[in-house]
């Protein structure tokens, strides 16, 4: 580590943050990233061979990507590249392979910011400092960090000299848990079989750190669509078919289903918007919903549940539904080898400590799929979090981070990686 | 008329009405029609030629048939008759062929009382006149009266000297408009080309008359069977199938469904029963409801959209649903010709004024389905009521009848018959 | 009737046609009424002293306010006058003082659009002949006539030869069946004692009158605001008080209602939104809702039971509700004499024909309220409607008329207010 | 132990077995427990002294009374004793003094059976062996053991050589979880310090041995009564009530209620019985539902969310509702001196073997309540099981259990109450 590492890290993280943009909009984001490290890279995926798209559903409409577009245009990134990330995608992967033999590793670093504006109260740093964020969008989630410790990872480590290779995974929409699952349908973490990632948690104190939380509720995300037939509500109502009423139906239903004695789980209609007038059979309702448990087979379980509560409903009254999963991700089951080297490599930071084996996993996340997928495939998986002082909680307006965590989290992973130790 | 006509008939109604039976269980009351009218009787159809039970849902339960059929005999009625009937149907036509060529008369005369007690205050004339019933059972809409109608004018026609046949109509079950169809079923109405019915009324003054009641609401009765699966509550609910859930939602849901622009409708759940034990999931639901319309097509349509609610609140909770159609009438739409024939015969009863052509139809009653089904085939038909003075409302245990009825009817469709006018 | 009439009414017409202004929003509008009737009045109300907006909900945003205000002053509308409607209201009534006694007469003329954009089809004749609207709105039902009709009755009558007084009131947002109650509330109908108002009916031909439309459902658009508390759906949603889940009840609940036997009702729930994202227990649900009944007895009484249903399923789950009255018309008993005034008056003129006296009330329209609001005081009211030939239903983009309608209107009132009848 | 301690314990629990009697209705167990313990015991409670059934609801009424009064007369038990139980309650305890000071153990033992018939196949040990029950009713859980080792207990201390007291509580109504509270309230526990109870386990093999459970489902039971007001269907469905509307509404409305992350819950309702007629707005509707969670607090905090889903979808439909508590169980969390004392004791008896200290509770039991009142007080409490190997599961037609158990349990239990060891 060094001082200068600390002044330019911070600089680019500021950069990140003062554009910060929403899930799959990372047109100036991906365009930084590239900027950063295609002097560095050995292979590089970007685009439509980074992630699959054709899959995702909800992308964001074409006026509003028009509007991220023009933004990130206005804020002086090149137009030609922020219109390439518009078209092909704004993931991408960046690897450089060590000097000697040894395992691939992958860690993840997500990229996008959440939709709300960052608080401009005086007392909240970025803002006094300069780099609140200026899109709308805000980085309230440290997703600026973990993309400034990817690319800082690969400078450090720009010597070859490690065993093996590393191949950072900059993950569009984990916001949403939309954009994993894309990415391993584009095969971007093919040859992986060491996965890791790390999440900066603003309610510990700088310095803590734990080797990879455990467990937590796998997730999946849904948005039913209704479609009946409207009529006017006075002259001819039996000739609607009301997708509200199903939707109706279908909430109460799906949140009335009996829970379970196996797992815990969870359930939760999120939103519905239904009709156009008040004096109109309505025919069209929007759902979505999400679904939680401890054990991956209760969820699909509860999934097939839940999706014969959609159709029942809407049958119920002569209605259309499809169901569409919007989002996922899975528990976490480290590996023992993996969490003692990223334990063992932590100690070494004197920046570093509490140091903590694993904790359960406080919320949900679906680079779960990507440690998962590398499990399956015999390769080991852990998912570290360490301590950033923050003044507010995060995915609030108010959420900061303490900066000295871009070095420290570098210093860590130049430990694991050049160890050669798993 | 002649005063030995009127103690007969009162003689009659009073055996009938002391011992009530309640719907399919008509066994003494068949067997008083039988005694009556056997000697008279040119045609005669009974049991399974008078009626098809084949369809019929709900029929008593062999222990309830046990008790009607022991409380008959105990009543003095023949076992082997009663026997008989139980076996066979309580249904029964009886024909008498005039002495040269006319139409066939249909006159239904409903025979089932209904299923509870009668009142014992001193101030009510069945119980003061020790003819209170003694089953539990009881004739509170007057069909001891229909009965008896039906057998008088049977006795008046004897001389056979009319044109055409006269075949009165036995019907059991009218209560829950249950009888009718499986009749028609039997093909009991075959050959009917005037169809008539009268009904007495408690809330109009003796010697009131209306020549046919009209439209009305027709109406069809459902039962529905939620079958799921069991399953403890605390240990393995998601092992369930949820029955009382699925019951709950298709209550709600048929209830909701939207009324029409085109005709006026009734929708009711009357009755839900679902589940055994606090601490189990529920197995098994079974709900009533009926539908009523102004309009057949459009009951028609109610239906189907009914029972997609019911099917598709199954299919929520992966429970099976049957919907069995337990009972049904329609609208009336009398024909002039026959009005004006009972208007005429009824106002050369002394006994009778004032006279009306026609009314609102206040009920439902099944022998709608006759009446429809004989203009199907190009016949007449017509419904026509008269008062009885009554201290009780119909279907209250204090429901009584003003016994003059007995003759004057028997007058009006003597006139009707004799004067070969329609 | 003159040629120039014609030429200067349908000018007129035009002018409104092409910038066409919502409920409430009508500010251009209101300045046309007034640079057109100024000159002519005796009596003027405008802004606060023709209509109370202190109890109309749902006012147009200020920004939405901003853009109508903008896009009147653009077209060229003046600024001044622009914004003192804005600031004081749209609704006006113009009176003109007979030579000699007489009655008052109201004639309501409503003077806004609906929110859709109009077709740019070419055989759509306001866009060939270049008086498409301008403005995303449109005159789909015919309010740019009526407006033009009121300001053509008071030029025609400006010689003052007639008894009694003319009072026209040009009424926003009936649409919504919202202005009328608020101009009612401002007194704006005070010593109104003959209330007319007169439609144009795109299904039937040129010629085509009613004296009077009849009947029809009563009705009340509601709003209800139901507020709970948000929570996360995975770490603690005991904490949340679930509004959609309660919305989701309360909708079901009230279309669950039993319908009346002793009147036609309608019940819908039109819209419905809830929740703010897919893993956050939503903590707020609007929904609107309408009643309609051919009594207004019943639908105060179906109004309490509904308004019970939201409180009920509200607290069900914990939650607070806001149920808001949003608009409401009633039904219409015409004046025997009045409509016989308007049918003699209609028959005097050469284009009219077929006339009719009466016809049921196909729609809603708020003008009902002023009209039971003049009967009530012991005047005279009724609803005359006129056909106009269109190629489009009314509420369409293809929604267009007859001119000719323009003069004929104003001499069929001209008829009946010189003649003195009623 | 003694071969005839192990033959006169037979015989007792087969004298049980064979006139097994239901929840409040153990008339004739009563007196057994009375019969065998009169001579014995320093101080006794019986009935009222024993039990306040004042407040538990759904108590059997006079005419079930009357079938187990005369089914236990018939039986040959002694008339004036069983009409005094059934007067005055079924609960007793039965106390002796040991010789020197110590603390006052409390030992319940449970003595009801359950409503339904035990298995007479052949293979059935008790139908084989001629103690098959002879009421109907079944011990299927094994009281019938629980009662005969509270009383071998006795017997065997009959020396009073031991420190402290024993206090053996013969609770009636463990099933329904019903009875404990109804004691508690009756004071029967009063100066009680050891609170222990044993359950056998069928489907652990004899011999083994756990010192307590823990933990389990704090559990609720409720019946909800709808009370609203019936209407023809047809004629005037608005002047009803819809209980059974409110009941739907109220049943889905509890089964969403968001589930707690900070425990882990269920809800179900297991009943539901609504409405008389088809064509009647039903008027009353009877719902039962239960409540569990792993803690007391949550269920407080659930059982008030689901009194108000129950009184708020009353309310939506002018319903009225009356929420009863019918039974209810607490989680149990063990003293640790009480269950090594346990341990001790059992690993004392060579009968008794593999042992464990303690494991997860199956189910739920409301000695649970009586653990929970005496650790309130200072005292101890855990809540022991054994295996008897058995063909059938508990609650099923065929349950049996191996009688060694017997003697077994009053060895260890006498091991514990002789040691003074807490």
């Amino acid at each position: 580590m060094s001082g200068s590492d600390a002044a330019r890290l911070s600089a680019l993280r500021r950069e990140l943050h003062r554009h910060a943009e929403p899930a799959f909009l990372e047109f100036a984001t991906a365009w930084v990233i590239e900027r950063e490290t295609a002097h560095l890279a050995d292979v590089v995926r970007r685009g439509g061979d980074a992630i699959d798209l054709s899959r995702v559903v909800d992308l964001p409409s074409p006026s509003v990507a028009d509007e991220w577009e023009a933004a990130a245009v206005a804020a002086g990134y090149p137009a030609d590249r922020i219109r390439w990330y518009r078209q092909n995608g704004t993931a991408s992967t960046v690897e450089i392979v060590g000097s000697r033999p040894g395992p691939t590793w992958g860690l993840r670093s997500d990229i996008d910011g959440l939709p709300f504006a960052e608080s401009d109260a005086a007392g909240h740093v970025p803002a006094a400092a300069g780099f609140r964020s200026q899109t709308g969008a805000m980085h309230a989630c440290g997703h600026d960090a973990h993309t400034t410790i990817g690319i800082g990872l690969l400078e450090r480590l720009a010597d070859r000299d490690f065993p093996g290779r590393l191949r950072v995974v900059f993950q569009p929409a984990e916001e949403g848990v939309r954009g994993a699952a894309a990415m391993l349908d584009a095969n971007a973490l093919e040859g992986v079989d060491r996965m890791i990632s790390l999440h900066v948690l603003g309610e510990k104190p700088t310095g803590w750190f734990v080797g990879s939380v455990t467990g937590g509720l796998a997730t999946r995300k849904f948005r039913a669509e209704f479609t009946g037939a409207s009529a006017h509500a006075a002259v001819s109502p039996e000739h609607g078919r009301n997708a509200l009423l199903s939707a109706a139906m279908a909430a109460t239903g799906v949140m009335a289903l009996s829970r379970y004695g196996s797992a815990d789980t969870r359930i939760n209609v999120g939103t519905l918007h239904a009709g156009d007038s008040v004096n109109i059979v309505p025919s069209h309702a929007t759902m979505t919903y999400e679904l939680r448990a401890t054990d991956e087979g209760v969820l699909d379980d509860l999934d097939r549940r839940a999706a014969a509560v959609m159709r029942g409903a809407a049958a119920a009254h002569g209605v259309d539904v499809d169901v569409l999963v919007t989002g996922g991700a899975t528990v976490i089951d480290p590996d023992d080898r993996l969490v003692a080297a990223l334990v063992e490599a932590a100690s070494a930071v004197p920046a570093i400590g509490p140091v903590t084996a694993t904790m359960p996993q406080p919320g949900s996340d679906d680079v779960t799929l990507m440690i998962r997928a590398v499990q399956a495939a015999g390769g080991l998986g852990a998912y570290a979090a360490i301590g950033v002082d923050s003044p507010g909680t995060h995915h609030s307006p108010t959420f900061d981070l303490d900066e000295r965590v871009l070095v420290t989290a570098v210093d860590l992973f130049e430990n694991l990686v050049r160890s050669g130790a798993v």
